[in-house]
């Protein structure tokens, strides 16, 4: 499967979905203090666009998939995570390029190129800064971490390139926690652009924005694969299974799980809704990878040194399902 | 100039470049308020990177042009608007390949993929949010704006798409002022990927990164295009002449530059700089479109309705300095 042959590309470009309009107004300028001493005066008056989101597409002159895959990341990444691997590998971008899918790679309403609004006043809240700390044990990469990469510890038998970690965490952007339905909704005004219909790859909370988006428009989503999706509350609301049975899905999940039980609960969650689903009729495969026999995976499986072995596993399901010429 | 056959790419991907390790250490959580009511409670400690830059980049199979293109954005904006114009036609990011050049498309530290670093503590200083209004009259689309549409007012000959001026609203990135050197620096360790060279174009405030990048690196950057550059104070400084006689520049000035002194400014300072260069033996055109007889360009030159026209006089005077193969 190599992925070094030149394609074949008819278009490359960059497009916006979905915002809206916000007029503030009556504002006096405001002094703010500087920490090195003094202030800088702020304007908040005036017409300001938030909540649009973000996609560049490369589309193949001759695609051999039936749909244009979407590429989406996962909270506290954008779309670079799907590109060039926080070691220097060709990422799922590429990877799928040359497989024969036109490839859009977004990012989410706030992350981004999608770029971010005033807050507290425009968007409600304060974003969330995840230190590297936090990525390095909650993408169960290792049991601890520290400032010197020296003092840092891996799982004994981890896929992550932990020479790469520092780029993924030049990758880390910033989130809100409220801004669920805003993002869904731009998600949403992006599915508009296909209605001859597409796949999407869904990452961690790209997992959960992808089932909702399946769940709204069924006949526009053709196919998920989902990389350890993190369901959210309202993921699995409104499911109308029957509309489901024709959308074909993979869910797969790395190693380490027992290592903090939200991830336990989030397997267990998924393990749920494939079950319901595949009860009444829909098509939906579960690959829990140690159980295949391939050690070490993190949460970051499209990043891990077997990407493009995960990879590949996906693209053999699609051709299983049709989904390729 | 057809930009409608398919091209031949080696690869497509994205890189980080740059950037800054910070611990942050001994704050305690912080209940910050929150618009509606309640608050959020912010945790400021641990370890994150900033400053970093980002770019992706789509390598031709058999680049025609002698070295890749860089396309710098200008201030308050992001990488975004190299690509789609706002009213949907191609970039150009789009319009460069199909004329053979292997293309990068980079977001500057603190902008679009880049991401942000938290503020006031880590990046100093508050970001900038520039509201519609201003982009409309500042990039010389026309003299008055207002909320609706169909109120704003463009000047007669106007060659800005306006019915896509809420697209390049969505474009729209903070920014923050303080923040040049983190800036510059981080263009600087992206320079170091290009050993064999790079063209750098330059749009605005692109345009002043471009020629300090140029003064610092004059063996590594083998042209500039800029597009109405804006310089800063430091910009000028430092000019090693000699080191820049191998390499030609060309400046494009667009129209409507007498409806704000600090445009004409600018066309003064950079028609000194170009006189000057010029006079110590350099090769520095400067493309004042009117004079020529092209009316109507805003400050966006490369997204005009004429986009492709004024690309089409960059490649026409690249091809000119030999610097197609």
């Amino acid at each position: 499967m190599s992925i070094q042959k030149p394609i074949s590309v008819a278009k490359v470009g960059g497009m916006y979905f979905g915002g809206k309009e916000i007029t503030v107004s009556g504002q006096a300028p405001e002094d703010v203090p500087l920490p090195g001493g003094g202030t800088q005066t702020i304007t908040r008056n005036g017409d300001f666009c938030f909540g649009q989101m973000y996609a560049q597409y490369v589309l193949l002159a001759e695609p051999k998939a039936r749909y244009p895959m979407l590429l989406w990341h996962g909270g506290g990444l954008n779309g670079s995570n799907w590109e060039d691997t926080p070691d220097g590998r060709p990422g799922w971008q590429w990877f799928f390029l040359n497989q024969g899918h036109s490839v859009y790679v977004s990012d989410a309403a706030e992350r981004g190129r999608a770029t971010w609004p005033r807050f507290p006043d425009i968007m409600p809240g304060y974003p969330e800064f995840r230190d590297k700390g936090r990525a390095w044990t909650w993408f169960r990469i290792g049991p601890s971490y520290t400032t010197d990469p020296a003092g840092r510890v891996a799982y004994p038998e981890s896929k992550f390139p932990a020479a790469g970690f520092d780029i993924l965490a030049k990758q880390t952007n910033p989130r809100w926690r409220q801004s669920e339905a805003m993002v869904e909704q731009a998600y949403a005004e992006y599915l508009g652009h296909f209605p001859q219909g597409c796949v999407i790859t869904g990452h961690s909370q790209g997992g959960h924005f992808a089932v909702r988006a399946l769940t709204r428009f069924p006949e526009t989503v053709k196919a998920l694969v989902l990389l350890e999706p993190y369901f959210q509350k309202n993921t699995l609301e409104h499911l109308d299974v029957a509309a489901l049975r024709g959308v074909p899905q993979i869910i797969i999940w790395g190693d380490y799980l027992d290592s903090d039980q939200a991830w336990v609960n989030q397997r267990n969650t998924t393990q749920r809704y494939a079950d319901t689903l595949n009860a009444a009729g829909c098509d939906i495969t579960v690959l829990d990878l140690p159980a295949l026999g391939i050690k070490g995976n993190s949460h970051m499986l499209h990043n891990d040194v077997n990407s493009d072995q995960i990879a590949g596993m996906a693209q053999r399901w699609m051709s299983e399902r049709g989904l390729m010429r």
